[in-house]
């Protein structure tokens, strides 16, 4: 149930260990604190073994990456491998650069990770090599449609198995799948394309899910999944009902994380599995 | 026209590499977003030329300038000037500490600029070494007035004619200046010196404008000055009507940036040409 | 009189060099905006001392410290400690890791501090080392009660005379003492630990505080983390009168700090000197 994963977030309060970018971490460490979990930024190499092993999961973030942090996260992650704790790795504009793509497979090569969460050519970009960019955005080429829904499916899934990894590929329908099986969910709307940094919230958020759902990560994702696209719906129809724009709908975002509850979400949750 | 510049933003979507302070980076990227193009931040020497390489334009801003980023900020600098990319320079804090004036004057100087944007006591540092500086504010001895406005707008169109790049002073009047024309633009509010990052928001607004209107950057600069200026004014509006505070007028000043058409800036543009 | 101290700040305008963790620096800056200061944010070796320099006090923070702005911290501190000017130590998350507690530790000795304010746990750490942790978080069984009241005075006051500096442990109970006087603050809610950086944000405005107030320390530091506490429960009150969540009252919170006056703040201040 949705609904246990969300409570279990809210009675665990589970600390995440990110390093992220300097962008979008405030909004990171507030969406945390909102879905029930607790935050700790560290990057430097000296110490980011030893705030590790104090949390409960860890969160990979390579935007605005440098030579300093992309090191300081092989080791957070081999650390976090080492005593179990669950990884989520965000490949933020993987395609962009040749930095960017190299340091993320790298990351998906030598750390066991829970979850890759990224836009589909992000995904494409590490799956395939053929993913097109715009920056940190998706490419429209790229998107995942009705249309081509069943390729994109198997192709997700394709990954998963190859990796290890719960694979998330969000945007208008988001795709959560691991090898064998797939959430199609149809939460969300474009509005949160219109903030910097839902993407890395969600991915935050993602961890504090799969940190306090260890026995269960591929319906924890999908939980984290439905409940940001929920609380960006909540949001958009609070936006247009106020007549306001995208400064209050994402102060409305991290209102709707932090009031969310259980049986909302179970009654706003749309997917279908795959 | 001004609504032309704005829709130009709006059709097109400028992708903008921000090399910029860690400070207020989040505001810079949902500005962008609100205006309609697209942010993306990146500041490693290892993938600087290749992420500005994807985008339209650039916006630097030496706001928490370290070794590391000054560097990949000619990087950057030279890659886009080789593109024929428009670039914006913030000199935040220029007269503040050696550091920012001389990195601020070697990017003058070494780089093709289009725009440098600053308050008086940052650009009277840059043209004359004479501006005294309040940390990142300007200084009242420096202003911009009614009584000097005559000598202030030749001083810009000597700086402009001097570097070959449009010159826009902002404060209470602002100022902008190619070496023959000068736009006096009087839209804005104090209350936009209560929040931080303000200008750097300013900045990359208007790296997004010049992007999207390479064959008018003068008038692309004015008008996304008039623009933050009136947007400043409604969230004004806003915050006084509703009692509130600064924490409020921040978010109200975004929704007016998303919120802004070409109708309205047009009926609120309060500008003179000189 | 806190009111004193309240308009010493909007009337003097205490510049103040922040070097910071980049995840709360915003809310710094507009914390220190909306309180009547100054902000300005550097943190490279080569300019801080000059900064520092310009500036009235210095905050010191060491959220997301790194080997770099380790260094520009001791720069700052020796040239602050030079200038007479006051500085404020921020040990976030010492206990969490040996980097966090060594270089904490390491600034107490080295630097003559004007006030050290962290949660229980970080402040144990630093003065006996047998604070517990949970990330940036005190740990519950560190809290001070109203049971352990006598003892958590005394143990605040023993630090104050062997450090020097102004002691300022925060939480539900808040205690702010010197070697012999303590004040002790029952204002402030619970939701203040419900956004990220309302410790820091109190840091920052706290080195306003005592730069705008240098005849009167002790003071200066119990009316700023009384303004906080009071400003987070007007925050508080309008996040349930509108039935909000933790983003609004993070806006709420700031607009409170830039509205308070010093009338309010003497009728809502809620304390004892013990």
């Amino acid at each position: 149930m949705f609904r246990d994963c969300l409570e279990n977030v809210r009675q665990k309060t589970p600390l995440i260990h990110n390093i992220t970018n300097y962008v979008t971490v405030n909004d990171c460490a507030n969406v945390l604190l909102a879905c029930g979990g607790s935050p700790i930024m560290a990057d430097d190499e000296a110490e980011v073994e030893a705030i590790t092993s104090i949390c409960g999961g860890l969160n990979l973030n390579i935007g605005t990456l440098n030579t300093r942090t992309i090191e300081a996260m092989f080791l957070a992650g081999h650390k976090a491998n080492a005593l179990d704790h669950p990884i989520i790795l965000d490949p933020v504009g993987a395609g962009a650069s040749s930095l960017r793509t190299e340091t993320a497979k790298r990351l998906v090569k030598d750390l066991n990770l829970t979850v890759i969460r990224g836009n589909i050519s992000e995904i494409k970009t590490l799956a395939t090599g053929s993913g097109t960019t715009k920056g940190v955005d998706a490419d429209l080429a790229d998107q995942v449609t009705e249309e081509n829904l069943d390729q994109m499916i198997a192709f997700a899934k394709a990954y998963a198995k190859e990796t290890g990894a719960i694979i998330a590929i969000t945007g208008a329908i988001d795709l959560i799948a691991d090898a064998k099986h797939a959430y199609v969910i149809r939460n969300g709307v474009a509005m949160l394309s219109k903030i910097t940094g839902s993407g890395c919230m969600l991915s935050a958020m993602t961890a504090a899910y799969i940190t306090a759902n260890q026995e269960n990560p591929l319906e924890a994702v999908a939980t984290s999944v439905c409940a940001m696209g929920l609380c960006g719906e909540q949001a958009f129809a609070k936006m247009q009902q106020n007549q306001v724009g995208s400064g209050s709908f994402r102060t409305y975002l991290i209102d709707a994380i932090d009031l969310l509850d259980g049986e909302t979400l179970e009654a706003g949750k749309r997917y279908e599995m795959r």
